[in-house]
Formats: structure tokens, C-alpha cells, sequence
């Protein structure tokens, strides 16, 4: 067994969607068939996953009957007792059908945003019956095309809202189960409301219950928009808000891919792991993406192992960073300094400003100071090519 | 005089770096001889601006000697004495020397940090003796290039500590002054912390006087992470926090152009626009751009004379826009909804739960609901053409 | 009747994909149900279009029977008759099946790529037998998603020898087509082979009837890899290359969005339609756009007129342009020079290089003199807003 | 000594611009004090680089007399001379003076041109002078922030006339020179003319000697508009075009960054070193990048050897991919088909239509072929991360 193999501590998660999903894009038909949770669920076994996540359509279609409904969660429920598969996570489908065209909580027909609180309640309720702690809101098409068409402050206090309505609801029914907001910048919608990372965070601070909503960051999002997810993560964890995480891969400015996890910025995968790592981040590590369109399903077992392995290499990396004796000094130099400042760190008092103003700077002798970051980031990429 | 004169209702104000810009880019020379503060003022007055502001080193240099100073300031005031020009804002240079290589607050050298402290000690003092209400930080050099260099967290909290520090001196000293920070995504450094409109103000959420800090939200930045600039305006407005902005124009996905307002993307200015009037912005506009470099400062005088017709002419079209009936029509009847769920509009209690999860919504006919958006929005481009 | 109605000599056409685009995206079901090919041609008489472009299996599934595809044909035809409608333009299907999952041309697998030759030739004969004089290849599904899987240099072998295959064929059976290549960077593939107009420009010249290949550039493509539409038109036409044109819209950056003509980028989109006057281009102005997912059938109609509004009203300001005074003195005042150089005109000789080498310019009188950029950009930009 | 340090034979060369770069960029002043041209060969020489290229006022500037000229030129090929560096491009700076605010070869002001064409007619001398071989031609300024101020069917008669005229010129003398032109899409311009490897090529053949025109590719330049650089300079090679090549790194989306090769893409960096390697590229492996504007000169130094030393990793593990068995048994089983086809590879013949059109393909068998690209991408992964 290699150090490379994926153990339930990881808590590494797949989404229904993402193994299996069936290579549909909007240019071409599906190239895989469809498999049953039950079906994914075992693949998952398989592959070594911890968890499993959906929404509710990935296991109950709407059209469902009510005893359509039971027997499918009774087979679900099974799988996983089998398995030993956990759901740590639920969230909605608010995006499929032609209902959500405009939006689900930012609809502007009121009866919509009614259609979707309703769905969500029954969703949350799915979720917890199943175990899920944390529950992801993506708003996919909460957003516009032509802004001629959705006043933006009316959709702001909609969603708002919709987001106290909910919180409410949970606290009502007594659930463990905290909110996770999935910021994204585009698609489906041209413009999406709350985008970034920093846009889901600011809007936390205007609800209700801020302590019962944080961030569900997803690398392919915050990719799309060049933005360094490394960056995004740390405001999260910062605010306390690293709720969740979603990992998989992307190329900067372009349709949303999901690659697999580490697959295209290797370097950017290494901060985020390291990042996890050495402030112990301890929810689940979920692979929010799906194999090529070209993949068998043998080749998308392949894609979900590779996605756990890469993490679990770039975590080995991430400890031998940290023990790399020249790297380490290297880290120690660059953020020396003498301790003539240290009277700062105790804040602002009339008598530190006045000691600060009358500090005499050389600036031409501290812009002079070698800061050795080409070489720092050369051992870095040297340690990520295995060659040290 | 036609409708489209600058009046100082409009609150049109210009850095002293915009048209004072001397055409110097990262691979040319300066096209544009430098001129003085003084000479600066009188050209906006000449175009008909209101206001000026300034980077404390636009007005003093580093390197000036208190005499020089003092004269340096007599002379400007002399200038706005004569002119009526005003200045609203000031802001800091934390950016040009090398001392700030590696950024200002959040440099990696306490030394570093302690100096850039200072230095915005003093510049507030400046911007306040010189009228100003708002202080702006822009902190182009808080950022990295490999994030092997610098810890996030750090930067965060040493970013979060100088804030803190300034907002103590500001109530210490008695400044009638509130602080607008203003993202970017990147430029001059690869990731520049707080990235977008979102991350700030989730950032203004973790500091000791959230209500002394707010946005100054700039085109450009916004649009080089392709982020739609009226949601994020929005975003900062519906927080309280939009306390200044900056005009300009840019295409997405590029170096930081600075283009003349309205240039570029027509219709999203337009959007701008009638946001800022619709919800009774009343703050500065402020022209936060530069003429191409292959203009003398006669074309200067034309971009600076063009950023503001251009507002105005937009302003008459969102006037237009709220006047016009077919318009009109069609957004009474894309947010029409029957009252079956106003009882939602008090927020959630268990009753109301109860009632909403026993409504049956006819999502199919939800669905098939005709949203005239494309009508809608060509009829905004006419209306922009200037043909109905 | 107002001057901005579509008219036959205005060669506005439209594919049945676009018109009769159903809604569906990689995250929704479609929100408009299908129309028959015959629906779609009266749809286009009823808003005004001239001609109708299609796929092979736009018009044919590819399951049909021999007499159900003589069937098909016979009523488009008879659709056709009835409305003067007429077919410029035809392509065909390489993306949607399966078989295309990993490319058609360029497909690792030979007998892929074989099928696709076949699947041409019958398209084209379709095609033809409708009247189409221009064909199109559009190589969606030619590319990549890792590098490790498929050789470039194959790629390209077999992409030419494919369309020397089919240029074969078409003067083999003594057919009147020529070919457009459609580059597009990607979506898709994460990488599309021949990204831009510039590559199938170049790859043209590798081909053994270069004559007979040129382009299909589209806007929306050329703009999501921010590249400039009007330089690469005039690129494709400065080559003798400009064999159709696809007209939409599109933000830089973004997944493929297909938005109506001149509705994102108005100033970009004034530049393209005063060229193509300017020029006097006379092809197909094609419209490869769809309708927002949000709108029904009657706003397709809005969609699709307004396509062609804004193309005549685009049209009407370029006269405007090229008879404005002011503006055309400072075109006039810009590229006037003095005669002392025309010298050169002839081309070189030994002794025109002796008379350039030994001619002495003023660089820094050359590098003051004023170029009034920003004032002519800003009189374009009140022409197109209609206040001047 | 390790497998990683520089030989001659592995024709590294490094701009005069690249490690003599000072730190200057759009917001701040230089950080590293200007050195010398000699001071910069022993600088490569002590890296272990084998070639140095410049512009030419990299190494005479424009301002110097005869005799300093003189001097300067002495200088440095006694420099040359001890060091053994050898000089293999050289190229003209035709964007630094004001002169060239809108353009050399494609200004609208007909002596700006000329000037253009003499100052590169006597650089040309210089680079012949020192022995360079290759010359190349970025249009940095060549090009538009509005199209309302430049015709580009002009500007691209004006560009063409150019180059024909220099390579008349370097033909009447004799000399050993041919011409890579450069592509980039913007900055300093917003709109460079000739934006992609794809538009040189174009544009290539337009020329009166295509045979002595080619490319130089630059890894930034095409990462900026966010296209795949490996096809790009596959396209050129294809071409017979793969003349000289420019080493460094970027992000998509943004400002020109010119990072240390490999720090950024390290994935599309080992596909670029494996093609160059593979087809036996033996041109300069040029480095057109520069360190951090924090390094000092001892960073500096780091940076470039780490140029060379990721380029010498990277090339070790395209032979190790080469020699990877389970690597090749998946290329090998992707890559195979049935001989059934054939008849195809000897070109189009009627019989050859005819037995193709019969041929009975079974496209569902084929579209559900398996293609292991996921796991033969995870194998690539690995390899890169030295864990296999």
C-alpha cells in the first residue's frame, strides 16, 4: 500500500454529479450512460472515497412518487451502509428546470422564489435524514444577461431573504447544519450574483444569522475569473467562514471545466494542500469535478483516484516544504527584521503614533534589502518536480 | 451651453495623476513634459471639474524639505483659491519606491510596514489640511508574485492591524474622515491582496471600526477580472459602503488601461450611470484615467472634457430610460407576480413554513412564462444609439 | 418603413440552429420546445431574413431513412418556394455524436476520422443539392484537454490532408463551393486546433488548393480570447480570405455566449459594420447567435430583429461617419505627412536605402507632434450615442 | 557536476534586457541599478549561459557619437571574447522614443516609417556585426487603442512594405540573416496588429520572400490571450517557421509578466520542452523573461539559472516519458486503429470517394470506445511530481 492511497481521515468526497456524470456538453450528447446513486455510491467504495455528496434531483427526481421517493432512499441508504460511505454534504438543484430560467431566489416573479424556498426546505430535510452536516448553496442562475432586466439592489434583498427564511428554518427544526455559499463569476449566467469568494463574505455580514453561513470556495470559480484561490481560501479561513471546499482544476478565462483535481495548476494545487494542511482544516476534501468527455467509466475511476492521489502528493510535498532545511532558512531571512517596531504590535495609543512619527526611516537602505524570492520559488518548483 | 456642461452638482473630480499622466508606460518614455500641481489645477478648471485629488507625493515630494513644503502647499491653495476647485479626497503613494517592493502594509519587513505607517500619517494630515473628506488606499503593492514568499494570513492580519492603526489616528486627531479602500485584481503585482469589491468588503467586516471604512470601486479593476461593475457597485451600495468611485473604461482580461469613462463599454457604463442617479449617489464622480499616450495635452483636455459629457449624456438616457413607456410596460410586466405569497414578506415563522411547503406551484407553467428580456434589451441599445 | 428593415440586398441570414435554438445549456433542459426546420424558414421570412444556413443534421437526422430524408427535403424545399428564402450556406455536424467525443479530422482513430470524411461528402452534396455556394468547417471538437494525449503535428497532417480530400471532391464533381474555416479557441475542447483567424490564415497556405479555402470569422470566438474582430476581418480580407462572416456577440473571457448582434460590444461592432461597407464586402451577413434561454418564441423574433436593426442602424452611422466634417478633417489632419519620402513608395533599391540611410529625422519633433486620438474617440463615441 | 547545469550545446541565450532588467514598471521606480553590456556577458557567462541577444539600443543608445559608438561595440567584443558568449538575434527598439507613440512601420505619419526603416537598416548592420543570424521583429507599438485612428488595411500594407523593403535590403547585402517575426495581442498597445503565432503566419505569406520570414514565438505573449502554446509553435514548426523562440511564463488573462520559465505553466512548459526536444529544435532555447522587481542581482542570478535548470529537468522527463512503458502502452493502444482504411493515406481519388462513401461505419461502436486520456494525464502528472 502506498502512501498515496486515500484513507477515510482525508475525507475525501465526490458528488453524485461529478463520477457520474455522463460527458453531456452543450455542443455534443451524452457519452456515458447514466448509473444509479446506488451504482455510484460502489464506485466510490472502489475508488476509496469517504463520502458522498448530491443534490436533491441527483437522488430523487422531482417527478418522483412518494413511495418512488422511500424506495429510492431505502436503496441509497443501503449502498451506504455497504459501503461505509458517508454524506457529509447536501445541497439543492435550483438551476435545471426551465422554472429557474431567471433565477431561483433572484427570480423576479415571486411566485419562482416561492417555487424555490419550497424545494430547498424539502431538499434540507433529505440532506439531514441522509447525515448531511453542511449544505451548499450554488446560485448558479441567480444573475443576468442584460442588466436591463433585474434590478440588482431588488435581487441583493431577495436572496437575502431567501437566506434568513432558511437559516430560520433550520433553527426551527433544530438541524446541525451550517450553510455554505458557493460564489461564482459566470455561467450559466453571463453575470452571477455574488461571484467571488469576497462577494459571498461581504454579503454574510448583511444576514440574519451570519454565524450559520460561510464559504463553500471552489478552485475551477474563482479560477475562471484569475483570481488565486490560495488568496480566496485565506479570506474564508480568516473570516472563519472555510465552511467547505471544492476541489478540481481550470484554466483562467474559459468555460467551466472541473478538471480533474491538480491536473492543470500544479503549483497553485501545491499552495492550496499545503495551505489545508498547516492550518489543519478539518471538513471534507470534495472533488467537485468529472472525468473528460472521452472517458470510460474505467477511465473515470482513473480520474477519481488521480484526484485523490495528487492531493495526497502534494500533501507529502507540502511536509517536506516545511522540512526543507535551505527552504526554511530562506523563510527565516525573509521575514527577519529587528525588533525596534515592536511597540506596534500593542496597537494604536497617541503616544505609539507619536514615537512612529519621530522614527527616522532609511527607505533607500530597506528598498535595497535582498528579498531572494526567485530562488525561494525556484526550490519550490524543484521540490514539486521531485528533483531535490 | 448645452446639457452637457460640467456643473459642480456633478462633483466631477480628477487626480492630479490623471491628466497630469506624462504618457510613461512599461515600454516607452514619457510623450508628455510633467506638469506643476498649480498648473494642473487651472487645466480642470479650464474643462470645468469640480474637484482634485492627489497621492501625497503628487503634491510633495519625498524628498522635499519642509520649506519647499510649505511653499508647495501656499501655491496649491492659491491655485484652488482662484479656481474654486476643491479637494474631496486624498490618498497615499505606497507604491513608487523600491522600499515598497514587497508592499506596504503587508510586507514581509516590519520595518517596512512601520514606515508605511508613517508615511499615511503624515499624508492624511496633508489631504486633511487641504479639505479632504475621504481617504482612499489602494494598495497596488500588498501582494505576491509566489506565494512561497509571503504567508497570507500574515498579510491579512498585518493589513487588518494598519487599518485598525489609522482609523485609532483618524478619531485620535478629530479628522471629519472616512476611508474608502479600492480592490484590484492584479497589476503591478501578479495577485494583489483584496482582490475585488467582494473582498473588501468582506475584509471591512473583520476591522475594529468597520463604519470609518468603506469602498472606492474602480471600472477598471473591477473589469480586468471580467466581474460585472454595476453588481459590484451594487453589492458595495446595499452594504453602505459605497463612499467614493472611480470612472474610467478598460477591456477585460488586460494590463490596466485607465481608458477615457465611457469609452469602451458603452452599455455597461450606461448601467453605471443610471445606478448612480437612480439611488441618489451623492458623492464624488471621480476620473480615475489618462489620455493615450500619443495625445498632447490639447487631446488631454478633450478626455477630460470627453469623461464628462459622456457621464452626462448617459445620465439623459437613464432619464430617458425611466421615461419611456414602452420600457416601462414591459419591467411592469416582467416583475408582475400574483399576491398569493406576499404572507412570505414577513419573514419565516413555523406557520408560514408550513403554509409555503403546502402551496402547489405549477413549475412547468412557471416555467414557460415569457420574459421579454431580449426585446428589453434592444430596446436599451436604441435608446443607447440614440434612435427612439 | 423605416430605413433599419431588412432587405434582400442586405443578405442577412440566419442558421436554423440559431433561431431555432431550444435553450438548453450544460446546467439546464431546454426551455423552448423544437421547431421543424419548415417552422424555422417561415419564422425567418416573418422577421425579414434573406437566407437560411444549417448543418447537415439541422435539416436531416442522422438516423433517417432514405425516405423519410427525401421527405425532409422535399418540404424545406417547398418552405423555401414558398418564401424566397435562400440557402448561401451549409456545414456539417462533426461534434454532437459520440463518435466525434476525441475529434473528426483530427481523431487519434482512423476510422473516425474516415467516417467524418464520408459524413462530408454527403453533407456537402446536401448542401450543394440546396444551393449553398459557401461550405463551412468549424472543427469544434478538433483539440485537446491534455497534451498527453495526441500529437499536434498528426493533428495538423491530418486536418490538411482531410480538407485536400474534400477540396478533391468538390472540383472532382465539378461542384461551385468554397470553403470557410471557423477558427474558435475554445469550448468545447479546453484547446481547439486552430484557435484564431491569424492560424487559419496560416494553416491556408499548407493546404493543395489554397485557393479554394478562406474563412468564417466569428465575433464572438476572435472575442473570447480577447483578440481584436475588426483587425482579424481585415487580416481575413487583406488575404482575399473573407468568404462569410458569423455575427454575434460575446464578453471577452467567457464561455462561448452567442449574444445578439452588437448588444455586448457596441463600438466594436460599429467598427466591424463600417468596414464591411467600406470594403463593400457582399456575402452573407450570417447571425450565429441565439436567444437568451429566458425567452419564448416571440422574443426570438425580438432577437432575431433586432440582429438586423442594429446592423442597419450600425450601417447608417458609418456614413454618418465617413461624411461627418469634423471628424474626417482630423482623419485628414492625422495621416498627413510631407511628400519628401514618397520616394519609397517605389520599393527598395540600393540607392533608396542610400537616400533613406543619409535622410536626417527630427525623432523628437516627430515624437511631440499631436495626435488627437482621444478627441476623434470621443466624437465617435457621441456619433454612435446620437448626440451629435 | 549535475545532469541540470548549462552547456553550450544546449544554446541558452538571455536578453541584454532580460538580467539587465531594473525593475522599473507602471507604478513604481527601478529597484536594480543599470549595468553595463559587459557587466551583463559576465553575468551570463557566470550563469553558464551560451548566447546574449539585444536590441539596439540595448547596447549603443540612440544619442551616442561616433566614437563613443565605437567604444561601446570594442567593449563588448573583447567581452564576447573572454567570455565565450556568443551573439545569435539581435533586434531593433522600436517602441521606447516618443517617436513611436503610434507605431513604427504602421504609423499614419509617413516619416515615422521612414525613420523606422532606417533605424532598423542600420541595426540590422550592428546585429550582423556581432554575428547574429536571426532578427526579430516585435511590432509592440504596431497597433490601435481606437480604430477610429488607424485604417488597418493601411497599417497592414504599411507593415508588409516594410518587411519587404528589409529583406531586399539584408539580400543586396549579402547578408546571412533571416527575419522571426514576434506576435503579441496587446501592451503597450491595447490592440497590437498581428495578436497570435497564427497571424504572423498569415501575414508571412502575403510577403515578397516568405522564405526568409518566420516566428518567434513567445510563451507569454500567447498565454496572455489564453491560448495553447505548444499548438502555437507546433503551427509554426509545421510551417517550416520555427525560426527562434522566447522562454518565460504567464498567467492567462493578464499584463505582460514575463516570469522565469517554467514558474508558472509547469505542465504546458514540459510539453513545450518534449516537442523542441522531440523534433530536434536546434535553434536558441532563448529566455525573454527577467526576475522580480524585489530581487537584487544575487536573485537575479538564481533566475536565470533557473531557467535553464527547469528547461534541463523538464527535458530529462520528456525522455523519461518517452521511455515510460505503461506512458507508451496507453499512446500506443490510443493511437491505434484498424488498416482498413488505409487507401486513404495515398489522397483523394474518385474510386477512393466512392469506396469511402460505401464504407459502413458503426459510429455508436466507435463513440463508445474507450480513450484512458484521465489516466495516461495522471501518469503525466505523476511523472512531473518525480513520484514514478
Amino acid at each position: 500500500m502506498s502512501n498515496y492511497d486515500p484513507k477515510p481521515e482525508h475525507k475525501f468526497t465526490f458528488g453524485l454529479w461529478t463520477v457520474g456524470n455522463i460527458g453531456r456538453d452543450p455542443f455534443g450528447e451524452p457519452t456515458r450512460k447514466t448509473l444509479s446513486p446506488v451504482e455510484i455510491v460502489h464506485m466510490l467504495a472502489e475508488v476509496g472515497a469517504w463520502g458522498v455528496n448530491f443534490h436533491d434531483n441527483d437522488l430523487v427526481p422531482t417527478a418522483a412518487t412518494a413511495s418512488e421517493r422511500e424506495q429510492i432512499i431505502k436503496d441509497f441508504k443501503q449502498a451506504l451502509d455497504e459501503t461505509g460511505i458517508v454524506v457529509p454534504m447536501a445541497t439543492t438543484n435550483l438551476f435545471s428546470h426551465p422554472v429557474f430560467k431567471d433565477g431561483a431566489f433572484t427570480s423576479n416573479d415571486p411566485r419562482v422564489r416561492g417555487y424555490a424556498l419550497q424545494k430547498t426546505m424539502n431538499a434540507i430535510d433529505l440532506g439531514v435524514e441522509l447525515g448531511a452536516t453542511t449544505y451548499v448553496f450554488w446560485g448558479g442562475r441567480e444573475g443576468t444577461e442584460s442588466d436591463s432586466s433585474k434590478n440588482t439592489l431588488d435581487a441583493l434583498k431577495w436572496f437575502r431573504e431567501s437566506l434568513n427564511f432558511l437559516t430560520e428554518y433550520v433553527k426551527d427544526n433544530g438541524y446541525n447544519l451550517k450553510f455554505a455559499l458557493e460564489p461564482k463569476p459566470n455561467e450559466p449566467r453571463s453575470h452571477i450574483f455574488l461571484p467571488t469568494v469576497g462577494d459571498a463574505l461581504g454579503f454574510i455580514n448583511t444576514l440574519d444569522h451570519p454565524e450559520m453561513v460561510g464559504l463553500n470556495p471552489e478552485v475551477a470559480h474563482e479560477t475562471m475569473a484569475g483570481l488565486n484561490f490560495l488568496h480566496g481560501v485565506a479570506m474564508a479561513y480568516d473570516a472563519g467562514k472555510l465552511f467547505h471546499i471544492d476541489l478540481n482544476d481550470q484554466l483562467i478565462g474559459r468555460y467551466d471545466q472541473d478538471f480533474r483535481f491538480a491536473s492543470v495548476g500544479i503549483k497553485q494545487a501545491f499552495y492550496l494542500v499545503k495551505f489545508l494542511e498547516d492550518v489543519g482544516y478539518d471538513g471534507s476534501r470534495h472533488f467537485d469535478a468529472h472525468a473528460f468527455r472521452s472517458s470510460n467509466y474505467e477511465d473515470v475511476k482513473h480520474f477519481a483516484r488521480g484526484c485523490m492521489r495528487s492531493y495526497l502528493i502534494l500533501k507529502e510535498k507540502a511536509e517536506q516544504f516545511n522540512q526543507d532545511e535551505e527552504i526554511q532558512a530562506l523563510l527565516a531571512e525573509i521575514t527577519s527584521g529587528d525588533n525596534s517596531l515592536n511597540y506596534l504590535s500593542s496597537g494604536y495609543s497617541t503616544e505609539t503614533a507619536k514615537q512612529l512619527r519621530e522614527t527616522d526611516f532609511d527607505r533607500d537602505a530597506l528598498g535595497a534589502r535582498n528579498l531572494p524570492y526567485e530562488q525561494l520559488d525556484q526550490l519550490t518548483i524543484e521540490l514539486l518536480l521531485g528533483v531535490r
